[in-house]
């Protein structure tokens, strides 16, 4: 199978890739390197069944001929930063909405019938169910970056329906590990290297949250798009929530990071129910569906977190270069 | 209250407007002309409290500017045309969902908290739920249509939440009236205009749809709007399915449009359960939330199929200029 990947430099990216082509795929990458980082894809660059090509998804022409010859999709280019939205309010429906809207319409000139799309938890709002499995009432979108991906799902979807497509989405939980460049952890181990003895905290703490290790992440999609058709009568998609089935608090998330870099920080929090306008107190979901695979992750959240902050106390470059 | 009113000219918009000036409001009505009608607005062109400024939703400068001094925006302006969206993919993301960017950001700009939306019964897809309620599941999105209206009301959602605006949002059925340009009762019309003994369906008949008086859809939004603040903790956004609760038959439609015209044609059915690729084979909107103001329509289904059939009739120019 030729796989096209796009967000192929970037953090899942790079790991669905290396894994991809471990299990002999051939692959071409797409990248446009706003947050990718060439670091990633060291590995991936040496491999003979490997192509990067740089380019962005909004230039619809270089995207439609990058993707000739595939036959399979996996979109995983995206603005991921929830938390901006409002400072950019451009940004998610430029980078996300409109950027998957071309990768459909290049498909579709390209003759490609499967995609993969990473969606996000965030669609589900501030759900009245939790743990929130895919077929809960979505109450009202919360932020600009929610909103996005589900106008992607629903572009998604409603494009298989009408060219006969076949889609597997994939709403993520927050993900963590090796090439980790934005989040929680990554803000926390920021401040811990600038000041260890203290460290802020958005929110008052008990905001639950869930996490999953990207290589379980990478897992979970192969061996749902392997397990068979997307397409169930009288649909073309399939929706699946990826995540570990468990949470934790913000405060038990703190007290991990700061013990695996040897350290007891004063924890300050600012206080209030949600981190940021748009942030769910409350991340929590549901995954029989994708455990009905036989799929189930290695990781804890807890080994996540550890595990991560050791790849950053060890790529401090990240930091750098972000600064 | 100064309201702007996007969408002026066009069927449900023109009617919302004279509706606004008959109650006192002063108007900055805002269309294209695209699908809009001059002579819809005729009356209120006459009227000293209504402005009209004719302009696209995609000139955000434009919009910008015209917005100053308002209120209160209706954003009714869109492609309405569920139907063709395959025909024209990309009609669908830059007439709703980046116009809808659009109207906020000029809201943002013209310093305007509030906004009513018209969106509809098709973001519910094929719902598991009949009748449909407003906190139902979506299971997945089968129009670009449906795709795009979702994808309005999210980012509306999430602006609200972001920035502390006020939304209504409107999940239409069908509406039907004065002034009804594009559908099922104009398409059964100018068939039989064309040979009054026989009438082509789509579908087999058996799909159940509903349908609203355009005079009771504009009431229903006034009456939501007026009765309080859109915001009910925890979210900013109220949403309304507007319709009268009942439904019909394609089939007992196409009797009544007949009857109306005097006309007794054979009926072929092309058969399947839908009309077309993402048509929905049941639409039945739960309308408690809207009757709970107080509102209630007036005309029954059959009621309102009739007095547009009579409207068209008597109307013959909205077939002329569209042929």
């Amino acid at each position: 199978m030729r796989v096209f990947v796009t967000g192929a430099a970037g953090f899942i990216g790079s790991h669905l890739v290396d894994r991809l082509l471990a299990e002999g795929e051939t692959v071409v990458g797409w990248d446009n390197f706003s947050t990718g980082q060439p670091e990633f894809l060291a590995g991936a660059s040496a491999h003979p069944a490997f192509t990067l090509i740089r380019g962005d998804t909004l230039d619809l022409p270089a995207l439609t001929a990058a993707m000739a010859g595939c036959d399979f999709v996996f979109h995983l280019a995206a603005s991921a930063d929830v938390r901006s939205g409002l400072e950019f309010p451009r940004r998610d429906l430029e980078q996300n909405t409109v950027a998957t809207h071309h990768v459909l319409a290049a498909m579709r000139a390209a003759g490609i019938g499967r995609i993969a799309f990473s969606s996000t938890g965030s669609v589900y709002g501030e759900p009245a169910v939790i743990p929130t499995p895919e077929d809960a009432p979505m109450p009202v979108q919360t932020s600009l970056y929610g909103a996005s991906k589900v106008a992607c799902e629903g572009m998604i979807s409603a494009w298989c329906e009408g060219f006969g497509g076949e889609a597997w989405i994939f709403r993520f939980v927050s993900i963590l590990g090796e090439r980790y460049t934005h989040g929680h952890v990554y803000d926390f181990v920021r401040q811990l290297r600038a000041h260890p003895d203290r460290l802020h905290v958005l929110g008052d703490g008990t905001q639950r949250k869930s996490y999953l290790y990207v290589g379980d992440c990478v897992a979970a999609m192969l061996r749902a798009v392997r397990s068979g058709s997307a397409a169930t009568a009288p649909h073309r998609t399939a929706i699946y929530n990826l995540g570990t089935g468990a949470w934790c608090d913000v405060s038990d998330s703190a007290r991990w990071i700061a013990a695996a870099l040897g350290l007891s920080p004063q924890i300050d929090y600012a206080g209030g129910k949600r981190g940021w306008a748009g942030d769910s107190p409350v991340v929590h979901l549901a995954t029989d569906r994708i455990r009905a695979t036989g799929w189930s992750p290695t990781l804890t959240i807890e080994q996540s977190v550890v595990r991560t902050v050791h790849w950053l106390r060890d790529h401090p470059w990240v930091f750098e270069r972000r600064a």
